[in-house]
Parts: C-alpha cells; structure tokens; sequence
C-alpha cells in the first residue's frame, strides 16, 4: 500500500479553538455542535480565520455485477439515466447542492451502459462495472487501485482549485448490497443486520439481498481481513473512488464530508488504510439503513444531521456542508465580548 | 380574544403533493423529513410551484423582572449590549443568518435599558422590561395584548415585503426562567423538570431559578388556565410579541420557524389560543433545555434538527430555514421520471 502522507491533527490547535469559543459573545458551549465543527476544521487548517471557501461535492457512479442477483428493485440502467439527470440538473443533487451554493462535478467511473461525451462530464471509466461478487471478486486489484487513484485525482484537483471543503456522493444500482458486505466485512456483523432496504426493496428482493451478501462473505471470507482485498472483491468502482477521495482529501488537509452508507462504506475502508483520515472525516447524516449506524459507530463519528434520508448522490453531505460553512462563519465572524462590549458571567 | 382568522391547511394539498413526490427522479420517500418539509408547504401555500422566497427572521428583545432572584448567570444589561451587538453585526445570529442567506430584523418590545436610535433597531418599546412574577404579574394584560400586536404587526409587514418564509428568535436576560414557567403552566410539569440551566446556570442560581418558578406558580396558580393570563402574568415583552408574530405568520399563511426554548414557549402559546396556528409551525431544533423537549411533546411537532444548540436569537431557526428552502428547491426543482427518461422500478 502506498504512503499518503496523512498527519493526525495537532491537538492543541483543538485546545486554541476552544479557548477562541469562550471570547466570542455567546455563553460557553451554546452553539453546540457547530463549535465541534469549527473546533475540528481550525485544528485542520491549523488557522483560527480559516474560510471553507468554494465547497465542492464529487459524484462518482459505477455500476455493479451483483445485480444479476435481483438484489434491487431498479434496473442496472438507472445509473447511466441518473448521470444524464446530474449532467442536465434534474436531480435531488443538482437541486441541493445548488440551493446550498456548493459546486457538484460527476465522474463516471465504471458505468456499465457507454455514456455520451459531455461537458460537464469527468470519464475516468475503468471498466463497464464490476463483477458479481457471488462468483468472483468485483475488481481485480489492478482495476481497483486505479479507481481509487481516480479519487485521489479528484480530491487534489479540488484542491488546486481552491477547494477548501470536500463532499462526496455516488451513484450505481446494487451499490447498497456492495456498502452492505462491506459493513459485514469490516464490523463483524452478519448480512441480515447489514443490509437494508436501499431504494425500497420488497421482501422477496430483501432476501435475495441478503442471501448475495451471505454467498459473497462465504466465497471471499479468508481474503477479508486486509481493507484493499475488502475493496477489491466486495466494493464498486465508484466506491473504491471515495475512498481515494478520502485518502486525498486528507493527504491535502481538508476537511472532507461523506454522505451516506455507501459513502461511509467508503470512508471506513480508507480509516482501515490510513487511520488518520479520520480527523478530516464528517459524518453529515445518519440513514435509516442499518449498516449506516453500524459503520458511524465503527467510525465513532457522530452524523451531523438525522432527516430519515437514504437518497445518496451526496444529498446529505450538501445540506451538513451548509451547516459546516455557517458553523465556520460564526467561528471567524462573531465579535467578542472585550471588542462588543458585552459583560461577562457574574 | 380577538379572531385571527386562521384556517387549516387542506389536507387535499398534502395528498397532491405527495403524488407528485413519486413523479420525482428518486425513490419514494428517500428524501425523508426534506418530503414532509416540501408537503407542508405545499399545502400552506396551496401551490405545488411555491417558493421560500425572501427568508426573514425577526428577532424580539426584552428584559425581565424576575432577574431581580438571581436566575441567570449574566446581568440584565446584557440584553441592551447584546442588541447593540446585533446591530452591529457581530452575534451568533448575524453570522448564521448572513451565512444563510436570511434577512435579520431586530426589534426592541421591552429592554430595561434605553437605546439609541439605530437605522437597524425596530422601536416598539412598551415597557422598561417586565416586572417580577415572583410577586405581580409580570405584565397587564394590556402590556401583553400591546406586545402580541407588535409581533402581528411585524409578521404582517414581512408578508407586505414579499417574505415566504418567516422564524423568530429572542434576546432577554432571564427569558430561560420565564419560558420554563411557562412550560409548567402549559404542561402541567414541576418547575424542576421544565427548568434547565439557561446561559449556563450553577448549582445555586438553578436552585433560585426553580425556586423562583414555583413561587410563581404557586403565586398565579389559579389564573394560569387561559393562555393570555399565562401569558401576562409569567411572560414577557418578547415572548408576547413572538406569540403575536406566530398567530400573525399564520393568518398570512406563511411558514413560520421557531427557534429554541423560549420561541416554542411563545408558539406553544399561540397554539393555546388559536390551534389551526400549528398547521404553519416547524420545530426548526431541539436544545438540550428540558423544558424544549416537554414544548415540542406538547406540541406534536418534530424538531428539524439537534445540533445541542442552546444559544437563542433564532440560531437553529436560520438554520432549519436554509434547509427549508433546499427541501423546497429540490421539490420544485427535480426532473420527473417521465420528462428524465428515467426508468421506474421493475
């Protein structure tokens, strides 16, 4: 595994951001959560007038072999319509990240259906999808490698481009039954508290979801334990980009925000990697998808937001980057109470 | 009691708009509390093509007798520096709200303190605070009618200036204790379990700020089952005035947000006097004062948000708006599957 380069945060700019929170003209603590975030993003940019300036979400689609399973109720074709959604503004996404002044790019890493060139369009694709995981591993190595290079591209581009907020979202029919055998694979857990629903399976598409995920850890279980082998053989192109994502965004010291189950998949893969990703990560929202609460827990992250969203595309981390940038405008706006002249406790 | 002609929001609206849910390029239901948000004002508006246009929120101070028992942490004078601070630009609520996109009007119903004439300050100064409940009313009812109608006043100009979207939030030394009172009033609950520790309350002041309310309690007792005597006696200055502002909000047909502890008290109010008032209402969060919680129980309404947020001002009210108006952008804005050309479920 390659050397990213990614250094834990200096706790005592923790302990400078802290003691910066008493000064300014609000009772100590008051603002709750939206001082942990600004506490965290002065200890990664190592400023206490820190801007998250021109934020960013990266959408990476992919398509998945194991839908040959029925293990969801959309058809494989769904995810190159949806990119042709993103690329004319259509979706949730376009919709969120706009209303949200966030800047959204699409990358297609692995759609199976060719997509037509366009402008708005990044093509990095590697191949039309994985494999079905039931008989064999999704990714070779090799393919899995380059997708999570793809990531890292993305996350350092971001960054030339003054990027000083980073989201990412996805795309790809059957990639909840990936995210789930992920889950099982890193926590523990069995497939049948793994797995969800997704984008509303019925009962008899729920079993099968489960039985794929159980076939899947039998086939590849004594590979399991290396978070590369996981990625590899249980993942998805656009996952193994997340976790690039991730892994760049912290080897640039910025802030980085995942989104929902699949995204979070992805963000764990990357702490298994390179443990000191976490100090950049923000968990934005909690899904009702089981394996979402059981990955934040082994993350230990607490999720920003609670909105019974399970969408992905990145919708939960555009709202929770908004919460980020007003949390970050308090921090460096507010005056204190020597410069408002506001007494202090009795 | 005056009629504020105030009708419920038809319930045929709600069904239009979840149908047209189902048409959006996402599966059903995946946009979670963003959907019922989206609903809501749907019916409100009437319209499936409405839009949170013009965000507004007016911020109500006032002053409190009752500090004279020694219930908060910081002095009265706060209140008046506190409002200089605003019109300054240098609070927690400046930050957010700018940060948000919100317009920010501040309004002086009753601090102590004079203050100078501001091109920024709203005057509707009714009295030198109120006076302490311990041992009068802290209002007369015509001090209370005259507070309520300074928030009609200010929710009907918002209407006026072509806001769609209006919260409210407060600023009043003291307001902690008289909207825990108030809780109790309303609730039914002890003033040790409607009381919280405010701007941060220890040991001592919040064994005089429970006591302080069940003096009150004790003292009003037999008044306390009509909301305008509640009100009166246990209220204050800008408490009636975000009452006032609820019902007015309302009566326009406007979505109205509240902000924290001392906001919901005064919504829980204008409920109390006018119950259709709750089709208009959003919990924008939930703080960790004890009392919020009972508020929203009482209420039936689930907060957007728990960020531990306990600050007031209308900080988590300028916060749920933006995501409002991103719920609203994606509902108004999303492609159908039809004119998508994206595929159903099988």
């Amino acid at each position: 595994m390659m050397n990213f380069g990614i250094c834990p945060v200096d706790p005592n700019w923790l302990r400078l951001a802290e003691a910066r929170q008493l000064e300014l003209t609000k009772p100590p603590g008051s603002l709750g959560r939206l001082e942990e975030i600004a506490n965290r993003c002065v200890a990664i940019f190592e400023s206490l007038l820190y801007s998250l300036s021109r934020p960013r979400i990266v959408l990476f689609a992919g398509d998945h072999g194991v839908c040959a399973e029925g293990v969801s109720p959309y058809p494989s074709e769904v995810t190159a319509q949806m990119v042709l959604n993103f690329l004319s503004g259509g979706a949730a996404i376009n919709c969120l990240s706009e209303a949200c002044g966030i800047e959204l790019q699409i990358v297609d890493v692995g759609v199976a259906a060719p997509l037509p060139a366009s402008a708005g369009l990044i093509s990095r694709r590697i191949a039309a999808g994985t494999r079905n995981f039931c008989h064999e591993p999704a990714m070779t190595r090799g393919e899995a490698d380059e997708a999570l290079a793809v990531g890292i591209e993305m996350a350092r581009a971001a960054v030339v481009d003054g990027c000083h907020l980073l989201g990412f979202g996805e795309m790809g029919i059957g990639n909840t039954t990936a995210a789930a055998a992920i889950t099982a694979a890193l926590t523990g857990c069995s497939a049948a508290s793994a797995a969800g629903r997704g984008t509303g399976a019925d009962d008899a598409c729920f079993a099968r979801k489960i039985s794929a995920i159980e076939r899947a850890l039998e086939l590849h279980g004594e590979f399991l334990s290396s978070p590369g082998e996981i990625l590899a053989r249980l993942g998805g192109l656009e996952i193994a980009a997340m976790c690039g994502f991730c892994l760049g965004a912290a080897s640039c010291r910025r802030p980085v925000v995942m989104d929902g189950l699949i995204a979070t998949a992805a963000a764990a893969l990357a702490v298994r990697i390179e443990p000191n990703v976490k100090d950049y990560l923000f968990a934005a929202h909690l899904s009702p998808e089981p394996g979402h609460q059981r990955l934040v827990d082994f993350l230990k992250l607490r999720p920003l937001l609670q909105l019974d969203m399970r969408l992905g595309e990145g919708t939960g981390a555009a709202l929770a980057m908004k919460l980020m940038i007003a949390a970050s405008a308090a921090f460096t706006g507010m005056a204190t109470f020597g410069s408002a002249g506001v007494s202090g406790k009795k």
